[in-house]
């Protein structure tokens, strides 16, 4: 076999893969996690249901690669923010509140649960920890942020703050979040 | 049958299952709550396992039941600790430093993740809210909380932030984790 033909084979099984989450994205959105099928998944990417069953085994195993693609466009997102911000004291802000309006949009319940216990969610926690100290050293540096605590710790304190976000409905109450969230890093009076 | 047999009958089945759920908590203590089988409970509470499954189904049954008892013990631990302090200030911070501390001891993992999706969970979080709530406005009453933020809120903001006591492993970061959510709570200068 050619090379070029191994390509196309591989750029076809990435679009359908690709098709596979986006569908059980919507299905999730529009109906919730829990009660998505096989059958409904294939039907919406356009694929049958043999097909769907060459790609993934069932819905448990759509449902972690969907999420592991949602935690890591996640991560992306606030990778980007905080490139975008440019002055440290405004990176910490908009990533914190970028943080928390993900947080917002997430639902609990029993699929939620399964899905956070996956490895990559570990990977993602580690990952987006270490994004938050680095942004809570620079603040401690321009005199923002308190230095009478070790900033992993401060950024283990807002991570778990900014998640009572998931119960939260208003944008004026996020907002409320983040800004008792960054009073508590502040340095003291 | 005399009411004075049932009676018995009834305090024998309550201490029957209350042995169960000792040692069960000893074996998750000793060894860890995902490693724990039936064959070990029935042996660590000094029964057969054919009564163990007259008493319960699985494994599983029996953490979810040892769990409810852990988070009503917590619950009745947290009201104590509020009702001792006497004045509301210092209810506050003995509640929210207890908190931390059970947050602290508690071990995360597949088991845990099942057991806190149960609805006594719920249940519990409301009430533990509910409490939190009430000390806060108690606290904004006397100047001590900020007021431009809603009690409830502010309630969801604590328990969210003290959770991250979880990977903390010493007592000073553990006291740095309280004060750090004080701050966030006081009044904005």
């Amino acid at each position: 076999m050619p090379k070029l033909w191994d390509a196309t084979i591989d750029a076809h099984r990435n679009a359908v893969r690709e098709a596979v989450l986006d569908a059980t994205a919507g299905l999730a959105a529009a109906h919730g996690v829990a009660s998505v099928t096989m059958s409904q998944i294939a039907e919406a990417a356009g694929i049958g249901r043999a097909t769907l069953y060459k790609y993934f085994p069932d819905v448990e195993s759509i449902l972690r690669a969907w999420h592991e693609r949602q935690v890591g466009a996640h991560l992306h997102q606030l990778q980007a923010v905080r490139e975008q911000a440019g002055d440290p004291g405004r990176a910490l802000v908009t990533v914190l509140e970028t943080y928390a309006r993900i947080c917002q949009a997430q639902h609990g319940g029993d699929v939620a649960a399964m899905l956070h216990q996956g490895p990559h969610m570990a990977h993602a926690h580690q990952h987006l920890q270490t994004l938050v100290a680095q942004l809570l050293a620079d603040g401690v540096r321009t005199g923002d942020v308190r230095d009478d605590v070790p900033a992993p710790e401060l950024a283990g304190f807002c991570l778990n703050a900014l998640r009572a976000a998931a119960s939260l409905t208003s944008k004026a109450a996020l907002s409320r979040l983040v800004a008792v969230t960054l009073a508590g890093l502040r340095p003291p009076a």
